[in-house]
């Protein structure tokens, strides 16, 4: 889903694209018609779930990093406000309507497959059943002591401050 | 720049891209090669550096809202850290050399042309000479009672929390 594909033609008119330079690098132009091809960053977004001192997670069925547990998240589509992607993902994963109470964080990775940008929020449920489903294999509640393997950096970053927070060290 | 072109053409192979139903909505697809083409979000990044109680901004010198004061911000490249991306585009419109402090906002907006997500980070100035270039006509610092006429809203909301702060109301 978020593999780079090679920018051989344009897909404005079909002309075989040339590398020219512009806006500070070499970019796949169009002799025709003069599209510019930019290579935007693909963006998820994520939600960190907490209540009663425990955090939401979910098991990934697919992979990177299948079998193993992350916040909720998503790809942001287009003109999505990364904010709904959130609220999306997480109802889509986990059952649970969810409401965003602030910005987290803003991570950066170049592993592929995946996004180059995640954008973490904090949430409270606000109604739904816990029913994980789409990209989950299962979503449960954790302690800061009994956490399962986690997947990705950013997971262990943002759970991470979470759990030791709560253990005071 | 900004500009969505209409996607017509497999940008893999060059073959004209059909329209079906793929992760949750329609998407333009080869029916050759399997490209599915993903619109992603434009991201940009901004940076508010601040230094005796005077925010820095710049005078736009292109559209939109050109002639307006925004802070200094840019495009988002491929696999580009929007960290770094703030850190380029302040030296490449202001003349100095930042460093960021941390991450203030992630703002969301849909009016083209246009970065549909903005991160704007914290900065401080680290080196370097004030000297205005790239997109920017004029660069100065500016006190919370003194401010130019500002372009966007997300420079509305960040300077004029700052500058509320200042005040004290």
């Amino acid at each position: 889903m978020s593999q780079r594909p090679p920018v051989n033609f344009c897909l404005r008119c079909g002309t075989r694209l040339e590398l020219r330079f512009w806006f500070g690098q070499e970019r796949p132009c169009c002799p025709v018609c003069g599209y510019i091809h930019f290579d935007d960053p693909k963006v998820a977004a994520a939600v960190f779930i907490t209540a009663e001192s425990r955090v939401l997670l979910i098991q990934r069925g697919v992979d990177p990093e299948r079998g193993k547990w992350a916040l909720p998240a998503g790809y942001v589509d287009g003109d999505e406000d990364p904010c709904q992607t959130a609220v999306r993902e997480a109802l889509e994963e986990t059952g649970l309507q969810v409401r965003v109470t602030g910005l987290l964080d803003v991570f950066h990775g170049t592993h592929r497959p995946g996004a180059s940008i995640l954008i973490v929020y904090a949430a409270e449920v606000i109604g739904g059943e816990l029913a994980p489903a789409d990209d989950a294999e299962a979503a449960a509640w954790f302690g800061p002591d009994a956490l399962p393997e986690l997947a990705f950096e950013s997971t262990h970053r943002v759970v991470g401050d979470w759990a030791r927070s709560l253990r005071g060290n």
